[in-house]
């Protein structure tokens, strides 16, 4: 066991999904398509007598989290900092479950390869009802094309290859459990139709186009968000809804151009890290 | 079409491997692991009349970024930098020709994902004969574990959770296309001996043992490159060979602990990525 390890995994919103029930949640999961964000989550993991979880300085519950710490059989301290909000679409809890399981292997020198850590943090995930394909999407990096869901064993992966400035305006936050608890034939349907418009053509363009598509059709998108993508169109920019967020995001200069103070980061090429050790 | 685009590409060196041919070059390939290194390839890409192709500003013949260009239907000059050596198992090739196909679907708008742009680079560098695997680990970045060969409608790919300093000490250049064109059985029994040992505990030490054992039982170790290997042992580090160069490749300090003058650079976290195009 060596002491405290750090991990850092970017923020992800998705543009689309499908919702895919498993009874096995390392194969439940979903298809769709969502970016990287170069904001995004710095966990730190302390061996600890008990499990404590905070985010920002605050004790937080996170179901995702403590399973993966059961999993590992790992009583530990789960510190994570972000500037990304909770609840508003950017992964925040697969972030924090993904790092937890990169950092309390390094900490705890559980020797598991990185497939099975992704596979711990994503059943989790699904466990605790708090998230179906961040958690593949955060580990694989850049805009991932989820084609197959489930856990590594079974998803199916491709990225549309991009880099580029992006923009988030949050306004309010959505509860995750509730949509993915309800009916999803629908969404699922929607989520489908829009993976087969970005697989034909896996361009930016393509993706925001079929995002905002499956945000009408999924019946998601709330009129607070419809009027800030309309806001975006207007002058010129490409905009679309975060699932699950009352978020909006936008490629380039998007939101700035329309008159916002958004958030402001980028394609984040890479899957989640480990943070070098310093004294190796 | 945009302008010109330019892409980054780590080196990659192979600790072990096996020869895993296929009548069709995507599906052909190998399996094994190596680490992708922060030391690697920028390539750059712009349109022109006809096809160029130089590296640190020489002119260069090689077929895999030729076969790529021709694939793309892109009559581009291609502009390649390196601090790395060719020819002594950095994958200096592989770069080029995925860093090509990267930049070059940029540069010319051809809206392929990042599966294709893979399979094409990684089909290229197997018909040229420079290698099997280098791509196909570059592209998926850190300590990749090559489970089954190929391209990505086929292969297996899981990683060595690590982050770590590596050095490295280039002794001579080995030519790749003599041992590949070569009788490879003894090869291929001894790569899949070491990824057996690696997929039962996929940490960086395990890797570096089995890659040791396999130098020798592949034939591959030269008696300098064994000389290295042994200081460094001696001086308490852990260093293998580079597959296919004679070239040393160790943990942490252990060249410079053994007297040596290493390069020095980091495990590369990521895969090749496209640079981002500041106007956007």
């Amino acid at each position: 066991m060596t002491d405290v390890a750090q991990a850092f995994v970017p923020g992800h919103v998705t543009g689309f999904f499908t919702s895919d029930p498993d009874p096995d949640p390392t194969k439940a999961g979903s298809r769709g398509c969502g970016i990287a964000l170069s904001d995004g989550v710095v966990v730190t993991v302390r061996p600890a007598d008990a499990v404590s979880i905070e985010l920002n300085g605050e004790p937080i519950a996170m179901g995702a989290v403590e399973r993966v710490l059961d999993t590992l059989e790992a009583p530990a301290a789960v510190s994570a900092t972000t500037d990304l909000p909770l609840g508003s679409g950017f992964g925040v809890s697969g972030a924090m479950a993904f790092g937890t399981a990169l950092a309390t292997n390094a900490a705890f020198d559980r020797r598991l390869s990185r497939n099975e850590l992704v596979t711990i943090a994503h059943g989790a995930e699904v466990q605790a009802g708090t998230g179906l394909g961040d958690v593949v999407a955060q580990a694989h990096g850049g805009v991932t094309i989820r084609l197959e869901p489930g856990g590594p064993q079974d998803n199916v992966l491709d990225r549309i290859p991009a880099r580029r400035r992006i923009e988030y305006h949050v306004i309010d936050e959505l509860a995750t459990d509730d949509v993915l608890d309800g009916e999803t034939t629908a969404l699922t349907m929607a989520g489908k139709k829009a993976l087969s418009e970005v697989v034909q053509e896996p361009t930016l363009d393509r993706f925001m186009r079929a995002s905002r598509t499956f945000a009408r059709e999924s019946d998601l998108l709330t009129a607070r968000v419809r009027d800030v993508v309309l806001d975006v169109s207007e002058a010129g920019g490409s905009a679309t809804m975060a699932m699950l967020g009352e978020t909006v995001v936008a490629l380039g200069t998007g939101l700035t151009d329309a008159g916002y103070d958004p958030g402001v980061c980028q394609i984040h090429p890479a899957g989640a890290t480990l943070e070098p050790d310093p004294s190796m």
